[in-house]
Protein backbone atom coordinates (compact mmCIF):
# COMPACT_ATOMS: atom_id res chain seq x y z
CA UNK A 1 0.00 0.00 0.00
CA UNK A 2 2.34 3.10 -1.17
CA UNK A 3 1.20 6.12 -1.34
CA UNK A 4 -1.61 7.23 -3.89
CA UNK A 5 0.05 9.81 -6.65
CA UNK A 6 -2.22 11.77 -8.76
CA UNK A 7 0.14 13.94 -11.75
CA UNK A 8 -0.63 17.26 -11.49
CA UNK A 9 0.21 17.95 -15.39
CA UNK A 10 -3.20 17.91 -17.29
CA UNK A 11 -4.08 21.38 -16.06
CA UNK A 12 -4.83 24.41 -18.49
CA UNK A 13 -2.66 26.61 -16.44
CA UNK A 14 0.08 25.39 -18.11
CA UNK A 15 0.82 27.51 -21.17
CA UNK A 16 1.47 24.46 -23.40
CA UNK A 17 -1.96 22.37 -21.73
CA UNK A 18 -3.65 25.91 -22.03
CA UNK A 19 -2.93 26.13 -25.99
CA UNK A 20 -3.56 22.40 -26.55
CA UNK A 21 -7.30 22.93 -24.85
CA UNK A 22 -7.82 25.79 -26.70
CA UNK A 23 -6.88 24.23 -30.24
CA UNK A 24 -8.00 20.58 -29.79
CA UNK A 25 -4.33 19.23 -30.10
CA UNK A 26 -4.93 16.01 -28.93
CA UNK A 27 -0.95 15.12 -29.35
CA UNK A 28 0.13 17.77 -26.44
CA UNK A 29 -2.37 16.20 -23.87
CA UNK A 30 -1.51 12.96 -25.30
CA UNK A 31 2.10 13.19 -24.72
CA UNK A 32 1.72 14.50 -20.83
CA UNK A 33 -0.28 11.50 -20.51
CA UNK A 34 1.94 9.05 -21.25
CA UNK A 35 5.25 10.97 -19.67
CA UNK A 36 2.98 10.96 -16.02
CA UNK A 37 1.85 7.26 -16.43
CA UNK A 38 5.98 6.13 -17.15
CA UNK A 39 6.87 8.37 -14.37
CA UNK A 40 4.78 6.79 -11.81
CA UNK A 41 1.35 8.40 -11.84
CA UNK A 42 -1.44 6.53 -9.86
CA UNK A 43 -3.95 9.02 -11.47
CA UNK A 44 -4.13 12.15 -13.61
CA UNK A 45 -5.39 15.01 -12.65
CA UNK A 46 -7.32 16.70 -15.28
CA UNK A 47 -8.41 20.84 -14.85
CA UNK A 48 -8.74 23.47 -17.53
CA UNK A 49 -7.28 26.48 -15.24
CA UNK A 50 -8.45 29.39 -17.12
CA UNK A 51 -7.88 28.19 -20.99
CA UNK A 52 -11.71 27.52 -20.92
CA UNK A 53 -14.83 27.89 -18.97
CA UNK A 54 -17.08 25.66 -21.86
CA UNK A 55 -18.18 22.78 -20.65
CA UNK A 56 -17.74 20.91 -24.13
CA UNK A 57 -13.66 21.92 -24.08
CA UNK A 58 -13.83 20.11 -20.42
CA UNK A 59 -15.94 16.99 -22.14
CA UNK A 60 -13.34 16.85 -24.84
CA UNK A 61 -10.46 17.05 -22.54
CA UNK A 62 -11.71 14.07 -20.33
CA UNK A 63 -12.48 11.76 -23.08
CA UNK A 64 -8.77 12.74 -24.91
CA UNK A 65 -7.01 11.85 -21.15
CA UNK A 66 -9.35 8.68 -20.45
CA UNK A 67 -9.01 7.27 -24.07
CA UNK A 68 -5.45 7.18 -23.62
CA UNK A 69 -4.52 5.25 -20.70
CA UNK A 70 -5.69 2.79 -18.27
CA UNK A 71 -5.27 4.82 -15.43
CA UNK A 72 -8.09 6.61 -13.54
CA UNK A 73 -8.82 10.61 -13.35
CA UNK A 74 -9.00 13.12 -10.51
CA UNK A 75 -11.43 14.88 -12.31
CA UNK A 76 -10.90 18.69 -10.94
CA UNK A 77 -12.84 21.72 -11.60
CA UNK A 78 -15.10 24.17 -9.13
CA UNK A 79 -18.84 23.86 -10.68
CA UNK A 80 -21.24 21.68 -9.56
CA UNK A 81 -22.11 21.90 -13.53
CA UNK A 82 -18.78 21.21 -14.73
CA UNK A 83 -18.20 18.22 -12.20
CA UNK A 84 -21.34 16.98 -13.97
CA UNK A 85 -20.04 17.29 -17.44
CA UNK A 86 -16.69 15.69 -16.79
CA UNK A 87 -17.68 12.51 -14.97
CA UNK A 88 -20.36 11.64 -17.17
CA UNK A 89 -17.68 12.50 -20.36
CA UNK A 90 -15.58 10.09 -18.17
CA UNK A 91 -18.24 7.41 -17.61
CA UNK A 92 -19.42 7.15 -21.17
CA UNK A 93 -15.59 7.16 -22.77
CA UNK A 94 -14.10 4.48 -20.25
CA UNK A 95 -17.27 3.03 -18.01
CA UNK A 96 -16.87 2.22 -14.37
CA UNK A 97 -13.09 3.08 -13.70
CA UNK A 98 -11.97 4.42 -10.92
CA UNK A 99 -12.20 8.35 -10.37
CA UNK A 100 -11.99 11.04 -7.89
CA UNK A 101 -13.36 14.47 -7.46
CA UNK A 102 -11.53 16.59 -6.70
CA UNK A 103 -12.68 18.57 -4.65
CA UNK A 104 -15.01 20.12 -2.37
CA UNK A 105 -14.84 22.16 0.72
CA UNK A 106 -16.26 22.11 3.59
CA UNK A 107 -19.02 24.61 2.20
CA UNK A 108 -22.87 22.75 2.76
CA UNK A 109 -23.92 24.32 -0.36
CA UNK A 110 -20.72 22.86 -1.96
CA UNK A 111 -20.16 19.79 0.36
CA UNK A 112 -23.69 18.20 -0.09
CA UNK A 113 -24.36 18.40 -3.57
CA UNK A 114 -20.76 17.18 -4.27
CA UNK A 115 -21.21 13.96 -2.28
CA UNK A 116 -24.28 13.39 -4.03
CA UNK A 117 -22.24 13.80 -6.93
CA UNK A 118 -19.71 11.03 -5.91
CA UNK A 119 -21.98 8.19 -4.74
CA UNK A 120 -23.93 8.43 -7.48
CA UNK A 121 -20.32 7.90 -9.87
CA UNK A 122 -19.39 5.87 -6.83
CA UNK A 123 -16.28 8.06 -7.34
CA UNK A 124 -13.92 9.08 -4.43
CA UNK A 125 -13.57 12.26 -3.06
CA UNK A 126 -11.33 14.78 -2.03
CA UNK A 127 -12.42 16.93 0.83
CA UNK A 128 -10.33 20.35 1.41
CA UNK A 129 -10.62 22.15 4.90
CA UNK A 130 -11.77 25.43 4.04
CA UNK A 131 -15.33 26.95 3.89
CA UNK A 132 -17.00 30.22 4.06
CA UNK A 133 -14.53 31.79 6.53
CA UNK A 134 -11.55 31.06 4.14
CA UNK A 135 -8.60 29.29 5.01
CA UNK A 136 -7.56 27.49 8.67
CA UNK A 137 -4.71 29.02 10.26
CA UNK A 138 -3.86 26.73 12.40
CA UNK A 139 -4.32 22.81 13.44
CA UNK A 140 -7.71 22.58 15.45
CA UNK A 141 -9.88 24.40 12.66
CA UNK A 142 -8.07 21.90 9.85
CA UNK A 143 -8.85 19.40 12.43
CA UNK A 144 -12.45 20.43 13.11
CA UNK A 145 -13.08 20.95 8.88
CA UNK A 146 -11.73 17.63 8.17
CA UNK A 147 -13.94 15.99 10.79
CA UNK A 148 -17.07 17.53 9.47
CA UNK A 149 -16.43 16.66 5.93
CA UNK A 150 -15.54 13.05 7.05
CA UNK A 151 -19.04 12.62 8.67
CA UNK A 152 -20.63 14.23 5.85
CA UNK A 153 -19.12 11.97 3.21
CA UNK A 154 -19.85 8.36 5.51
CA UNK A 155 -23.25 9.94 6.20
CA UNK A 156 -23.76 10.15 2.40
CA UNK A 157 -22.84 6.50 2.20
CA UNK A 158 -18.98 6.85 0.56
CA UNK A 159 -16.56 4.57 1.82
CA UNK A 160 -13.75 5.54 3.97
CA UNK A 161 -11.16 4.57 1.45
CA UNK A 162 -12.68 6.48 -0.99
CA UNK A 163 -12.78 9.55 1.11
CA UNK A 164 -9.36 12.26 1.14
CA UNK A 165 -9.08 15.32 3.45
CA UNK A 166 -6.74 17.91 2.10
CA UNK A 167 -5.52 19.77 5.16
CA UNK A 168 -3.98 22.79 2.57
CA UNK A 169 -0.91 23.35 1.66
CA UNK A 170 0.03 27.75 1.84
CA UNK A 171 2.79 29.19 0.30
CA UNK A 172 6.00 28.88 2.78
CA UNK A 173 7.15 32.07 1.87
CA UNK A 174 4.32 34.10 2.41
CA UNK A 175 3.07 31.88 5.35
CA UNK A 176 5.68 30.37 6.81
CA UNK A 177 4.20 28.92 10.16
CA UNK A 178 1.85 27.16 8.11
CA UNK A 179 3.71 24.39 6.91
CA UNK A 180 4.37 22.72 10.63
CA UNK A 181 0.55 23.47 11.23
CA UNK A 182 -0.58 21.02 8.19
CA UNK A 183 2.17 18.43 8.93
CA UNK A 184 0.65 18.20 12.71
CA UNK A 185 -3.15 18.28 11.05
CA UNK A 186 -1.62 15.14 8.26
CA UNK A 187 -0.83 13.56 11.81
CA UNK A 188 -3.79 14.04 13.68
CA UNK A 189 -6.15 13.74 10.92
CA UNK A 190 -4.62 9.73 10.53
CA UNK A 191 -6.49 9.35 13.84
CA UNK A 192 -9.80 10.16 12.87
CA UNK A 193 -10.89 6.90 12.37
CA UNK A 194 -9.46 3.32 11.98
CA UNK A 195 -8.45 2.79 9.11
CA UNK A 196 -8.42 6.57 8.46
CA UNK A 197 -9.43 8.57 5.33
CA UNK A 198 -6.75 9.19 2.81
CA UNK A 199 -4.89 12.34 3.07
CA UNK A 200 -3.71 14.15 0.15
CA UNK A 201 -2.11 17.21 -0.23
CA UNK A 202 -1.47 19.63 -3.19
CA UNK A 203 2.32 19.50 -3.03
CA UNK A 204 3.31 22.68 -5.24
CA UNK A 205 1.75 25.20 -3.30
CA UNK A 206 4.22 25.33 -0.58
CA UNK A 207 7.01 26.40 -2.96
CA UNK A 208 5.15 28.94 -4.67
CA UNK A 209 7.48 31.94 -5.43
CA UNK A 210 10.71 30.57 -4.16
CA UNK A 211 13.84 30.01 -6.08
CA UNK A 212 14.63 26.61 -4.90
CA UNK A 213 10.93 25.26 -5.65
CA UNK A 214 11.79 21.09 -6.50
CA UNK A 215 14.17 20.98 -3.20
CA UNK A 216 11.56 22.57 -1.46
CA UNK A 217 8.38 20.38 -2.96
CA UNK A 218 10.27 17.10 -2.22
CA UNK A 219 11.27 17.82 1.22
CA UNK A 220 7.76 18.88 2.36
CA UNK A 221 6.48 15.65 0.34
CA UNK A 222 8.92 13.34 2.90
CA UNK A 223 8.09 15.05 5.76
CA UNK A 224 4.17 15.12 4.86
CA UNK A 225 4.80 11.43 4.35
CA UNK A 226 6.78 10.70 7.64
CA UNK A 227 3.61 12.02 9.41
CA UNK A 228 1.26 9.66 7.52
CA UNK A 229 0.44 11.64 4.28
CA UNK A 230 -0.64 9.23 1.69
CA UNK A 231 -1.88 11.00 -1.64
CA UNK A 232 -0.89 13.66 -3.14
CA UNK A 233 -1.36 15.62 -6.38
CA UNK A 234 2.13 16.32 -7.33
CA UNK A 235 4.59 16.94 -10.33
CA UNK A 236 5.73 12.95 -11.09
CA UNK A 237 7.96 13.92 -13.90
CA UNK A 238 10.42 15.44 -11.46
CA UNK A 239 12.72 12.55 -11.14
CA UNK A 240 14.32 13.72 -7.63
CA UNK A 241 11.22 14.12 -6.66
CA UNK A 242 9.95 10.50 -7.39
CA UNK A 243 13.27 8.91 -5.98
CA UNK A 244 12.56 10.82 -2.65
CA UNK A 245 9.05 9.68 -2.51
CA UNK A 246 9.67 5.73 -3.30
CA UNK A 247 12.59 6.35 -0.53
CA UNK A 248 10.33 7.52 2.03
CA UNK A 249 7.82 4.63 0.86
CA UNK A 250 10.74 1.99 1.89
CA UNK A 251 11.69 4.09 5.24
CA UNK A 252 7.92 4.53 6.40
CA UNK A 253 7.58 0.28 5.49
CA UNK A 254 5.07 0.82 2.71
CA UNK A 255 7.26 -0.72 0.40
CA UNK A 256 9.69 -3.75 0.38
CA UNK A 257 13.44 -2.87 0.67
CA UNK A 258 15.56 -4.00 -1.85
CA UNK A 259 18.89 -3.15 -3.68
CA UNK A 260 16.84 -2.97 -7.23
CA UNK A 261 13.72 -1.26 -6.02
CA UNK A 262 15.64 2.09 -5.65
CA UNK A 263 18.16 1.93 -8.58
CA UNK A 264 14.82 1.21 -11.08
CA UNK A 265 13.32 3.99 -9.17
CA UNK A 266 16.06 6.69 -10.80
CA UNK A 267 16.67 5.14 -13.78
CA UNK A 268 13.11 5.06 -14.84
CA UNK A 269 12.72 8.80 -13.53
CA UNK A 270 16.34 9.73 -15.03
CA UNK A 271 14.74 8.74 -18.51
CA UNK A 272 11.97 11.06 -17.85
CA UNK A 273 13.68 13.69 -17.22
CA UNK A 274 15.97 13.02 -20.11
CA UNK A 275 12.66 12.83 -22.21
CA UNK A 276 11.06 16.15 -20.56
CA UNK A 277 14.73 18.42 -21.14
CA UNK B 1 16.95 26.38 16.96
CA UNK B 2 17.91 25.11 14.58
CA UNK B 3 19.22 21.23 14.20
CA UNK B 4 22.62 20.68 16.44
CA UNK B 5 24.87 18.58 13.76
CA UNK B 6 27.50 16.74 14.64
CA UNK B 7 30.76 16.00 11.63
CA UNK B 8 31.20 12.45 11.90
CA UNK B 9 34.55 12.87 10.05
CA UNK B 10 36.77 12.67 11.75
CA UNK B 11 36.78 8.91 12.16
CA UNK B 12 39.60 5.92 12.36
CA UNK B 13 37.33 3.80 10.79
CA UNK B 14 37.58 5.92 7.56
CA UNK B 15 41.52 5.32 5.96
CA UNK B 16 42.71 7.93 5.90
CA UNK B 17 42.05 9.56 9.32
CA UNK B 18 43.30 5.65 10.35
CA UNK B 19 46.29 6.00 8.81
CA UNK B 20 46.29 9.87 9.83
CA UNK B 21 45.91 8.88 13.71
CA UNK B 22 48.90 6.10 12.98
CA UNK B 23 51.45 8.54 11.28
CA UNK B 24 50.32 11.44 13.27
CA UNK B 25 49.51 13.32 10.18
CA UNK B 26 47.92 16.93 11.64
CA UNK B 27 47.39 17.76 7.82
CA UNK B 28 44.93 15.47 7.06
CA UNK B 29 42.53 16.16 10.09
CA UNK B 30 42.91 19.27 9.77
CA UNK B 31 41.63 19.39 6.39
CA UNK B 32 38.79 17.68 8.12
CA UNK B 33 37.84 20.47 10.56
CA UNK B 34 38.00 22.92 8.02
CA UNK B 35 36.21 21.14 5.36
CA UNK B 36 33.16 20.05 8.03
CA UNK B 37 33.65 23.55 10.19
CA UNK B 38 32.97 25.61 6.30
CA UNK B 39 30.03 22.84 5.98
CA UNK B 40 28.07 23.85 8.84
CA UNK B 41 28.84 21.84 11.02
CA UNK B 42 27.47 22.69 14.87
CA UNK B 43 30.20 20.01 16.50
CA UNK B 44 32.54 17.80 15.46
CA UNK B 45 32.89 13.90 16.42
CA UNK B 46 36.42 12.49 17.35
CA UNK B 47 36.47 9.15 16.83
CA UNK B 48 39.78 6.33 16.75
CA UNK B 49 37.36 3.46 15.45
CA UNK B 50 40.09 0.70 15.32
CA UNK B 51 43.11 2.82 14.37
CA UNK B 52 44.55 2.49 18.10
CA UNK B 53 43.64 1.60 21.12
CA UNK B 54 46.24 3.42 22.70
CA UNK B 55 44.82 6.81 24.88
CA UNK B 56 48.23 8.64 24.16
CA UNK B 57 47.10 8.65 20.19
CA UNK B 58 43.64 9.91 21.25
CA UNK B 59 44.84 12.09 23.67
CA UNK B 60 46.86 14.09 20.09
CA UNK B 61 44.02 13.59 18.36
CA UNK B 62 41.60 15.57 20.23
CA UNK B 63 44.04 18.31 20.62
CA UNK B 64 44.60 18.26 17.05
CA UNK B 65 41.28 18.89 16.63
CA UNK B 66 40.45 21.71 19.27
CA UNK B 67 43.13 23.79 18.33
CA UNK B 68 42.52 23.68 14.80
CA UNK B 69 38.88 25.18 14.87
CA UNK B 70 36.97 26.74 17.78
CA UNK B 71 34.18 24.44 17.27
CA UNK B 72 32.39 21.91 20.18
CA UNK B 73 34.01 18.37 20.10
CA UNK B 74 32.05 15.60 20.86
CA UNK B 75 33.94 12.34 22.39
CA UNK B 76 33.68 9.45 20.59
CA UNK B 77 34.48 5.68 22.31
CA UNK B 78 33.35 3.29 24.33
CA UNK B 79 35.90 2.73 26.99
CA UNK B 80 35.51 4.96 30.47
CA UNK B 81 39.30 5.64 30.95
CA UNK B 82 39.30 6.50 27.07
CA UNK B 83 36.79 8.90 27.76
CA UNK B 84 38.69 10.18 30.69
CA UNK B 85 41.86 10.82 28.59
CA UNK B 86 39.83 12.98 25.64
CA UNK B 87 38.18 14.94 27.92
CA UNK B 88 41.19 15.89 29.96
CA UNK B 89 43.37 16.22 26.42
CA UNK B 90 40.67 18.86 25.36
CA UNK B 91 40.06 20.94 28.54
CA UNK B 92 43.81 21.08 29.03
CA UNK B 93 44.00 22.06 25.24
CA UNK B 94 40.79 24.69 25.39
CA UNK B 95 39.74 25.12 28.63
CA UNK B 96 35.97 25.42 30.16
CA UNK B 97 34.62 24.79 25.63
CA UNK B 98 31.30 23.03 25.24
CA UNK B 99 31.64 18.81 25.10
CA UNK B 100 29.43 16.12 24.24
CA UNK B 101 30.31 12.68 25.52
CA UNK B 102 29.13 9.88 22.60
CA UNK B 103 28.10 7.81 24.05
CA UNK B 104 26.20 5.80 27.00
CA UNK B 105 23.86 3.18 27.20
CA UNK B 106 21.35 2.34 29.37
CA UNK B 107 23.67 -0.02 31.34
CA UNK B 108 24.32 0.71 35.11
CA UNK B 109 27.63 -0.42 34.73
CA UNK B 110 28.14 2.78 31.89
CA UNK B 111 25.64 4.90 32.68
CA UNK B 112 26.30 5.70 35.86
CA UNK B 113 30.22 6.40 36.26
CA UNK B 114 29.34 8.32 32.33
CA UNK B 115 26.82 10.88 33.78
CA UNK B 116 29.77 11.30 36.55
CA UNK B 117 32.05 11.83 34.19
CA UNK B 118 29.54 14.51 32.28
CA UNK B 119 28.40 16.26 35.37
CA UNK B 120 32.67 16.60 36.42
CA UNK B 121 32.65 18.36 32.84
CA UNK B 122 30.08 20.09 32.23
CA UNK B 123 30.01 18.15 28.98
CA UNK B 124 26.33 16.83 27.35
CA UNK B 125 26.07 13.37 26.95
CA UNK B 126 24.23 11.24 24.36
CA UNK B 127 22.10 8.27 25.92
CA UNK B 128 21.99 5.04 23.48
CA UNK B 129 18.87 3.37 24.30
CA UNK B 130 20.55 -0.20 24.63
CA UNK B 131 21.21 -2.24 27.52
CA UNK B 132 22.80 -5.72 28.49
CA UNK B 133 19.87 -7.10 26.69
CA UNK B 134 20.34 -5.71 23.58
CA UNK B 135 19.13 -3.10 21.18
CA UNK B 136 15.12 -2.80 21.25
CA UNK B 137 12.77 -4.19 18.49
CA UNK B 138 9.94 -1.94 19.16
CA UNK B 139 9.17 1.41 19.75
CA UNK B 140 8.10 0.82 23.52
CA UNK B 141 11.24 -0.98 24.39
CA UNK B 142 12.98 2.49 23.04
CA UNK B 143 10.82 4.83 25.44
CA UNK B 144 11.72 2.52 28.15
CA UNK B 145 15.65 2.97 27.61
CA UNK B 146 14.96 6.34 26.49
CA UNK B 147 13.04 7.23 29.78
CA UNK B 148 15.85 5.67 32.31
CA UNK B 149 18.49 7.43 30.80
CA UNK B 150 16.82 10.61 31.11
CA UNK B 151 15.84 10.26 34.72
CA UNK B 152 19.13 9.03 35.74
CA UNK B 153 21.06 11.74 33.96
CA UNK B 154 18.59 14.54 35.70
CA UNK B 155 19.15 12.77 38.48
CA UNK B 156 22.84 12.97 38.15
CA UNK B 157 22.22 16.63 38.06
CA UNK B 158 22.64 17.08 34.13
CA UNK B 159 20.27 20.07 32.42
CA UNK B 160 18.00 18.62 30.17
CA UNK B 161 19.25 21.01 26.97
CA UNK B 162 22.67 18.37 28.01
CA UNK B 163 20.82 15.63 27.56
CA UNK B 164 20.54 13.62 24.20
CA UNK B 165 18.50 10.67 23.51
CA UNK B 166 19.33 7.89 21.02
CA UNK B 167 16.73 5.78 19.76
CA UNK B 168 19.25 3.61 17.46
CA UNK B 169 18.66 3.60 13.82
CA UNK B 170 19.37 0.36 11.66
CA UNK B 171 20.01 -0.63 8.40
CA UNK B 172 16.94 -0.15 6.47
CA UNK B 173 18.31 -3.19 4.72
CA UNK B 174 18.67 -5.76 7.31
CA UNK B 175 15.49 -4.53 9.63
CA UNK B 176 13.27 -2.42 7.10
CA UNK B 177 10.75 -2.41 10.54
CA UNK B 178 13.28 -0.51 12.29
CA UNK B 179 12.91 2.02 10.22
CA UNK B 180 9.35 3.23 11.19
CA UNK B 181 9.93 2.34 14.65
CA UNK B 182 12.52 4.72 15.02
CA UNK B 183 10.58 7.51 13.57
CA UNK B 184 7.54 6.97 15.97
CA UNK B 185 10.38 6.57 19.17
CA UNK B 186 11.68 10.16 18.27
CA UNK B 187 7.94 11.63 17.73
CA UNK B 188 7.04 9.94 21.45
CA UNK B 189 10.52 11.28 22.97
CA UNK B 190 9.82 14.58 21.96
CA UNK B 191 7.14 14.03 24.51
CA UNK B 192 9.01 12.94 27.46
CA UNK B 193 9.06 16.13 29.16
CA UNK B 194 8.20 19.72 28.23
CA UNK B 195 11.46 21.31 27.27
CA UNK B 196 12.12 17.59 25.97
CA UNK B 197 16.03 16.36 25.73
CA UNK B 198 17.67 16.20 22.45
CA UNK B 199 16.60 13.91 20.09
CA UNK B 200 19.91 13.08 18.27
CA UNK B 201 20.65 9.92 15.69
CA UNK B 202 23.67 8.11 14.21
CA UNK B 203 22.26 8.69 10.83
CA UNK B 204 24.45 6.92 8.56
CA UNK B 205 23.39 3.41 10.19
CA UNK B 206 20.59 3.72 8.06
CA UNK B 207 21.76 2.88 4.88
CA UNK B 208 24.48 0.44 5.85
CA UNK B 209 25.04 -1.59 2.64
CA UNK B 210 22.97 -0.05 0.74
CA UNK B 211 23.71 1.50 -3.37
CA UNK B 212 21.92 4.58 -2.51
CA UNK B 213 23.40 5.35 0.60
CA UNK B 214 22.88 9.59 0.19
CA UNK B 215 19.33 9.31 -0.97
CA UNK B 216 18.63 7.38 2.27
CA UNK B 217 20.40 9.10 4.39
CA UNK B 218 19.06 12.44 3.07
CA UNK B 219 15.25 10.97 3.23
CA UNK B 220 15.56 9.60 6.65
CA UNK B 221 16.82 12.51 8.15
CA UNK B 222 14.35 14.78 6.53
CA UNK B 223 11.51 12.24 8.16
CA UNK B 224 13.09 12.23 11.22
CA UNK B 225 13.59 15.98 11.29
CA UNK B 226 9.64 15.94 11.03
CA UNK B 227 9.20 13.63 13.70
CA UNK B 228 11.29 16.54 16.08
CA UNK B 229 14.59 14.99 15.38
CA UNK B 230 16.84 18.06 16.69
CA UNK B 231 21.06 16.75 16.25
CA UNK B 232 22.76 14.00 14.27
CA UNK B 233 25.78 12.79 13.70
CA UNK B 234 26.42 12.74 10.23
CA UNK B 235 28.03 13.36 6.78
CA UNK B 236 28.13 17.29 6.74
CA UNK B 237 30.20 17.34 3.73
CA UNK B 238 27.33 15.23 1.92
CA UNK B 239 26.01 18.85 -0.28
CA UNK B 240 22.29 17.49 -1.15
CA UNK B 241 22.43 16.63 2.84
CA UNK B 242 23.11 19.83 4.21
CA UNK B 243 20.38 21.24 1.66
CA UNK B 244 17.53 18.78 2.73
CA UNK B 245 18.67 19.59 5.81
CA UNK B 246 18.09 23.20 5.94
CA UNK B 247 14.94 22.74 4.26
CA UNK B 248 13.21 20.84 6.22
CA UNK B 249 14.57 23.56 9.13
CA UNK B 250 12.79 25.96 7.23
CA UNK B 251 9.35 23.64 6.96
CA UNK B 252 9.37 22.51 10.58
CA UNK B 253 9.62 26.56 11.40
CA UNK B 254 13.03 25.84 12.64
CA UNK B 255 14.76 28.73 10.69
CA UNK B 256 13.20 32.12 8.64
CA UNK B 257 12.53 32.04 5.38
CA UNK B 258 14.56 34.08 3.05
CA UNK B 259 14.92 33.11 -0.82
CA UNK B 260 18.91 33.85 -0.06
CA UNK B 261 19.11 31.53 2.73
CA UNK B 262 18.58 28.09 0.61
CA UNK B 263 20.43 29.82 -2.34
CA UNK B 264 23.61 30.70 -0.04
CA UNK B 265 23.27 27.17 1.43
CA UNK B 266 23.15 25.48 -1.81
CA UNK B 267 25.96 27.25 -2.98
CA UNK B 268 28.46 27.09 -0.11
CA UNK B 269 27.12 23.34 0.04
CA UNK B 270 28.07 22.97 -3.54
CA UNK B 271 31.79 24.63 -2.64
CA UNK B 272 32.30 22.08 -0.25
CA UNK B 273 31.58 19.07 -2.61
CA UNK B 274 33.70 20.54 -5.25
CA UNK B 275 36.73 20.72 -2.23
CA UNK B 276 35.75 17.04 -1.83
CA UNK B 277 36.26 15.94 -5.33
Amino acid sequence: MGIILIGERINGSFKDVGLAIQEKNKAVIKDWVAKQASAGADYLDVNMGAASRNPDDFAWLVQVVAEATGLPLSIDCNRLDMFRTGLKAYRDTVGERAVIINSTTAEDGKLIPLLGLASEYKAGIIGVVMDERGSPQDVDRRLELGGKIFAAALEAGIATEQIFLDPIVMPVKFMQDQAKNVLNAIQQMTMLSDPPPHISIGLSNISSKTEERKLINRTFMVMAMAMGLDAAILNVCDAEMMQAVATAEILAGQEIYSDAFLKAYRQRAGTVSAGQA
